[in-house]
């Protein structure tokens, strides 16, 4: 859609410097911007781009609004404003209600009539799918799964027996929620898997990446709360809690039964032990290694940043020594302090 | 199902403290359980929960037997029996055969009757199932891939060409058995791929998770030895042989070539590279990365646990100075010494 | 197929020495091949095994070719010779060209009448397949894709909306191109989904592993160059560029808008945080975490090797102590020199 950069300054909330009969109808880069294009300044390091520039409007903050050569929308959140025009200029497509023809739904399925279910799905006993849901190609909705109003799995996700989802989840290919969690018993050698009754429970606004996998509770539920957003090739094991909003990058894995608090937001490739509890506002940098509760709020760290491999060999070996290290330091001071 | 504990006790060769006429009927947590609820205390973390239960029953040890307020089963082993009455009380489903109307079967395939083939299947040529396995929704078979008795594809598993599974081994959804390894020949600077013509297989009892990926041998096979249990989002490369029983939790990686001995545990994220071996009875602990070979029995860790940021930055600067550090060190002794 | 070997040596331009008569119809290891098998010697630490075979012909380097006991295929790089013969001896299967009847293909899609679509697949509208391209059983094409000629799906791929696919693009099963990448604005505690109206473009002979994401560009395009290997269960976030035949292990993980140069190696578990820009020939050993821009050449490392965990304990202890330690290593070393 089209829109005016005035009516867009009105729905942004945002102050309008210039002209404002220009119509925008995408969005762009300040250096890819043609002259139907908004753009946006929210990281200072692209000021020379907006000079350039040659978009239709560009979102910024006061600061920069007088380096801007096109009409400006001032806020004093340029990408959250960013973030809610380009919401209103690439919409989602409207879900049509209706079953395509290839899918498989079991007749003691309940589907809202003005849900979408796409070609190959299926949709086993019992599972209810609410108002406006997008059911993406090939998706497999096992027994007695509840899907909320809005929500929209794009393609090929599984959720597994007795799954719940929330109000307008987004569920991206190749998830498989509700997996039956890795939990056995020793048998002398052998495992003895120990069946998983308990349930994944997603909450509103939950977001999925793609292939993430998040296990089914052993006993009580795997929970995941409102607005929490969990990127691709994350795993999430039988029990875990996250709380509301909380953010994880790709990679991570959070072991069995270990909570999460809220807001907390985690880096690419963090790897948590089972059984933790991290409290709210709890912060980790890519590659993090979390084996101790946490009660936050905080900022944690872990590893070693890659240098030159000749480098790292000799700071390994010396590693390996470090215990050594400190005796014999701790040795010279004994007897500098005894002379 | 519902069994009184009296049976129970029997079933599970536990000895039964209190009355045996109660009907347990399913499992639920120390704190959840209700009268027709078994539960357990494996953990005497839980010993305060196991004065509150409300349990029909509760399995546990003979030291704990004395503080519970409920029929006792008294074993050696509580979280095994635990393990073996909740397969009694929640038994996976029955597999009917039979063949889903939207399946794709080779008319070259042979089918067990009494398999079951579900909703949007592919079967390819040549493919070999047998009783009572349990193909789950929009799994694909591969040309000539057998498949033991009693085995149970959950949904949307893929076995390429040529892949073996043993009796009762569990597939979990998304995993990919059999790809074509990732092999290659340099050519000056472009890669030449290599035929992989192994193949996967897969031994009795064993157990991939959601979204792994095991890798078909370059020429002679990978081999995954029975009673292996792998969790999910696990890579596992061409020509890796896994002994019996070893068990892998998630997002770990095996590089090719590398052997894993009998009953090893291996940590989540741990990292192995190619070529190794690794003998019986070896233990990592997550995130561990793994660079030579190791004889076994032993248990091994990597990598350093999270701490706060600011902490971390001055130690991974302390980190790259190492060599140096122990050289500063080293002079000091030969000092003092010369003094 | 069936060669001989003189007709082999021709194809290979690799000096015969020995009896050319022989035909070879297979590959084998030099320990496992029969009469009719071709085998090869790479790396000296197997020439006990050269000493034994029972191959029809080896190929190997000139310096190993006197201990050969059958005919032998003398050639300066073995391992690609042997990569040539094997793919040769064990060719791709043709596609024949069709659309499987349970495929699904919109009526604006543009199928060349010599691709194959596969079982179960799903074309959405307006996407366009090139001559002879395989579209294995279960993928799914979304809106706008485009394949080019001779590409490989193998099974179970997702291409969401707009990805651009090039020529000879091996995709392996489980992959998900094109997913809507992870950016959000902060509205309070919420995050707002930003819409990635980006595409990603795989150039010509790139190779996606099984069960991998590659997310679409927030804007601008993700891209992957011309001759890219790119291992199983890897994730590439939005808005990276990663240049021509540069080559990814499993498991590791690229952060958005991080720029990888051409011919660089990447070792499994490696993690890259995003905006960095990593220039030609750089490569990274396993798990390496990366945090810094490198200009290239160069090797890089990170990661503490695995060690005996009571071992590891100690010295993760004394890491933690290490600015401490340095600190009092000064110290010393003022005080000595005041004395």
């Amino acid at each position: 859609m089209a829109i005016s950069v005035k009516d867009l300054a009105a729905h942004l909330q945002a102050e309008l410097r210039g002209d404002g009969a220009a119509r925008v109808a995408r969005v762009a880069s300040l250096s890819g911007a043609e002259a139907d294009c908004l753009s946006f300044l929210a990281d200072r390091r692209y000021r020379a781009a907006l000079l350039q520039t040659r978009a239709g409007a560009v979102i910024l903050a006061a600061a920069d609004a007088a380096d801007c050569p096109v009409p400006a929308l001032v806020t004093d959140n340029p990408y959250l404003a960013f973030a809610r025009a380009a919401r209103l200029l690439h919409p989602e497509p409207r879900v049509a209600g209706g079953i395509h023809d290839s899918a498989v739904v079991a007749a003691t399925a309940q589907v809202d009539p003005s849900a979408w279910i796409g070609p190959q799905v299926v949709v086993e006993d019992h599972v209810v799918i609410g108002p406006r849901v997008h059911v993406g190609p090939a998706c497999i909705l096992g027994v007695a799964c509840e899907i909320g109003a809005d929500s929209r799995l794009v393609a090929r996700v599984t959720l597994c027996e007795r799954t719940c989802v929330g109000q307008r989840v987004l569920l991206h290919p190749g998830c498989v929620i509700g997996r039956a969690g890795f939990g056995f018993a020793k048998d002398g050698d052998r495992w003895v898997r120990i069946p998983q009754i308990g349930r994944v429970r997603l909450g509103d606004d939950v977001e999925i990446g793609a292939n993430t996998t998040v296990d089914r509770g052993a006993i009580e539920d795997t929970l995941i709360a409102a607005g929490v957003k969990i990127d691709n090739l994350i795993q999430i094991g039988h029990n875990v809690e996250i709380g509301e909003n909380t953010a994880m990058a790709a990679c991570s894995g959070v072991s069995g039964s270990t909570r999460i608090g809220r807001n907390c937001t985690v880096g690419g490739a963090v790897g948590m032990a089972g059984h933790l509890e991290i409290g709210d506002d709890v912060h980790f940098t890519g590659m993090a290694m979390v084996t101790r509760s946490l009660a936050g709020p905080g900022r944690y760290s872990s590893g070693i940043p890659a240098m030159p491999s000749a480098e790292w060999r000799r700071a390994v070996a010396r590693f390996r020594q470090l215990d050594e290290l400190a005796q014999r330091l701790a040795q010279i001071e004994r007897q500098l302090q005894s002379e």
